[in-house]
């Protein structure tokens, strides 16, 4: 695969995810504002991916956080969609979305923030919220990330790659 | 921005598309399979995007494509995912999926298919059914394309934009 072909960023730290999230047993969905998309195309590129990912919402607009994974419209409605705990409900609401036969996904990820060009909610451009929802908790990360929107975009997908990493560690030996 | 920064294909089809959406005042949003959030992340890699893309849904897992987007479940059952009613009915569904206040998306795009490494629903590999929802009629597009499973989800998801470009013209001046 030459890098003209590679789709998205951080297919390594999505390749070892899988395989950890494989090894566990695990099931994971992803719900994406900012990335829209980035996220769930990198798991999904990595040959095997069918055996762990369900798949994913791309709730760009706010409104679709409260109804397609059940974000509470109070807290849009007060904060905004830029916002730690918009993130966390996010992580936590997809693993139901993508419940199959009322079995929930294991891991929920989720990404929502502003990648420009202009401010959102009154939060400036990078303010990115991330979360990780696994059988054990909820953990949110916040990032001040600079650059183009491409940028933020691209950072804020590797970066929640890497936050699922070290919320979900490999099975010991 | 670098090529290195640039998480998506064609992103000059997205650029056109997501304008002629905006002349038009239609929504978007879209639904993927195989190419699992590439098609909605190029949309949104656009500046401005949010004026008409609503968001999407990755129904990677089979049953998704019923729960989320309306397939038919006997479709399902019977023809597996990889089959053009399929794609034409996640083109047709992710437009009330992403219906907001009871007001559909006027526009579905949809992915379905066979990226590898292993043939699926007794499809071969690099088998894509591609979908267009208009307010105007839905047109569905059969593909058979080669090469490695980064290629054959590249090359599809650059596909949907081309089609949909053909689908929706520029407004008559």
């Amino acid at each position: 695969m030459t890098d003209a072909a590679a789709p998205v960023p951080e297919r390594s730290a999505s390749a070892e995810l899988v395989g950890r999230l494989i090894a566990r047993g695990w099931t994971v969905a992803v719900a994406e504002s900012l990335t829209g998309g980035l996220v769930v195309s990198s798991l999904v590129s990595v040959p095997g991916a069918s055996a762990t990912v369900r798949g994913g919402v791309v709730a760009y607009a706010t409104p679709l956080k409260h109804t397609l994974l059940g974000v509470d419209a109070a807290l849009l409605a007060a904060e905004g969609a830029v916002h730690p705990e918009v993130a966390r409900q996010m992580a936590e609401g997809v693993r139901a979305t993508a419940g199959i036969d009322g079995v929930a996904a294991d891991v929920g990820i989720a990404t929502t923030g502003v990648a420009g060009p202009a401010e959102q909610d009154g939060q400036p451009v990078g303010t990115v919220y991330l979360a990780i929802a696994t059988p054990e908790d909820t953990r949110v990360a916040t990032l001040a990330l600079a650059g183009d929107r491409a940028q933020i975009r691209s950072q804020a997908a590797a970066a929640v790659l890497e936050f699922a990493l070290r919320c979900i560690r490999p099975n010991s030996p």
